[in-house]
């Protein structure tokens, strides 16, 4: 679905996001999940998204970069975005976790 | 690939892992890394994996769970598991980027 997001400089915050899908209404959850990237990286503080997997019975696993915690919490009280999170629980998924990270270190092969 | 990892109690580690393949020698790439999860979930403080994506054209995303530094450490300097660093850096991986990170915060829809 994404690109991978290049180095980001430590410390700085990662949201993983691990969902497993019911069959209700992939379209709908396709559409929205689109249109929560293009949401989240119009937000203060937002560094990057990355995400993989889009069968749905397998996992889906989308981790979500921002500069410090508040920015995930303005993110998450977003209008839009908790109309959508309110669907994923009620239709989309059998199942979701998050976890809030603070990324410590990072490496890689290149920028 | 990997079902999705339930309840953990923070505080503990993840290392976030995204990769982009090349398309060379995929088949000992997937026997290699079903290896590695097996070993990976043999190791001291290993708490879970999961992963998502199987294309060799698209982002793949893993995400390995640690009860502390010192086991992602541990299992980073395992020589088995050196040997598969190795192989993906020079013949299996386009791009590869590691995230170390400390789960502050988890929550979900259950267990």
């Amino acid at each position: 679905m994404t690109k991978p997001v290049g180095h980001l400089q430590p410390p700085y915050y990662a949201v993983i996001f691990t969902s497993l899908h019911s069959s209700e209404d992939y379209d709908s959850y396709e559409k929205t999940a689109l249109r929560m990237v293009e949401l989240a990286a119009e937000q203060e503080g937002f560094l990057g998204i990355e995400s993989a997997s889009g069968d749905f019975d397998k996992p889906r696993i989308t981790v979500s970069y921002w500069r410090d915690i508040d920015s995930i919490k303005n993110w998450r009280e977003n209008a839009e975005h908790k109309i959508a999170q309110e669907k994923g629980r009620s239709l989309w998924y059998k199942h979701y976790r998050i976890r809030i990270c603070l990324v410590e270190h990072e490496y890689g092969d290149r920028n």
